[in-house]
């Protein structure tokens, strides 16, 4: 094929990947169609085919366009921070794109600058830290799922709408059954799409893993304290 | 309308969420249409958005029928044990539905079961514990999206063909790039389906919720009962 094609300068990996997120951004995950992103990238179905055979691949292209953008830790970054760092520039990422992590559904995600950026480097940190195999990817794990509930169950996107949704549905509650939910809506309705919902149970994850906090003081603050088991 | 039509008495709510969630179940995400769902209740299409105007209200009947399972909890059960009694119990139900969460994406799920049997109960314990109404819906937030995160995003229908894609794409990297995901492979392949994963994390954020929990040694061990780490 001709380097210098117009249709394959058009339909790079990188570009594939930014136009199939536009059209999942503006229109919903049912928006993200092969025919739709083809006519889109102004080349032919195809054509587009031939890079991404089905819409695994595709979505496997889109997420690791997304994480060739998590941020490279210095070395002698210590656990905690380097953690915190990592998970939160994950949900940043993601929180953009929710209709990405709908389509994502129970499928793993295995590319690879996901596994270069975040979970290579997050469990070689962990074992490095003292902790197993087992405790790594346990933790790991945990942070990872609560990620991406965080980033695909809300409407960042558009929060005064997700807001108003919810305040107008708990005005609506006779008080007497739901004291809780209508007596407090000035607290609970900003929280519905509050950041910090998800950056203080990531901290509190990591304070529950870190194998540092070993001391009853430091245990306090949520680690499960040390392990028997470890060696070190 | 007749009261005994054979139509009507198909398209019960709960029958209609219970067939909604089959196809779900069966075909992902994509399966639930309303023509399928009309064809497999023997009733007709009109008949069928009388009862749910779109899919938005089609999703809210099948989550709410769910929601209807959660257990009711004894009132002088203490703040840790009611919390996460109610937490697993709708991690299990979603867990079994995974597909449901991805069509769910955004959308904020306000149903009468789910505030009456999880939202306001949880809200009303909190704030009898000593939590300030932000304190109360922060947590709740928190565990959640942890909760939607761990049902959502994994395969537990299919927990061997997850492990599977893992191992294969793990073991086909390159030792010394990846040091930690392929020299630990025992460990990390089958906590990708682990649901220790999710509820260790429940009982981290449970604990570091727990506004009894006030002195560092009670915070440290909880009232959430045993260290959440087991032997694997």
């Amino acid at each position: 094929m001709p380097r210098h094609s117009p249709s394959l300068d058009r339909a790079t990996q990188d570009r594939i990947a930014e136009t199939a997120l536009h059209l999942v951004d503006e229109g919903g995950p049912e928006a993200l169609t092969f025919r739709a992103l083809a006519t889109r990238l102004e080349i032919s179905l195809a054509s587009l085919q031939r890079r991404c055979t089905d819409l695994a691949g595709l979505l496997d292209l889109c997420i690791d366009h997304l994480a060739a953008r998590l941020p490279e830790i210095e070395p002698d970054t210590d656990w905690a921070t380097a953690t915190e760092t990592r998970f939160t520039a994950l949900y940043r990422l993601l929180a953009a794109h929710p209709g990405l992590l709908a389509l994502r559904g129970t499928r793993p995600w295995l590319g690879p600058h996901l596994l270069a950026r975040l979970v290579e480097p997050q469990l070689a940190d962990s074992l490095a830290a003292g902790m197993t195999p087992e405790e790594a990817i346990t933790a790991y794990r945990r942070m990872y799922l609560l990620t991406l509930g965080g980033a695909g169950f809300v409407d960042h996107r558009d929060p005064k709408s997700a807001q108003s949704a919810t305040r107008t549905a708990l005005a609506a509650l006779d008080p007497e059954e739901f004291p809780a939910l209508t007596g407090n809506l000035a607290a609970i309705v900003p929280a519905v799409t509050d950041h910090e919902v998800y950056y203080g149970a990531l901290r509190q994850l990591i304070r529950a893993a870190d194998p540092r906090a070993t001391d009853p003081t430091a245990a306090a603050t949520g680690s499960a304290g040390p392990d028997p088991r470890r060696e070190s």
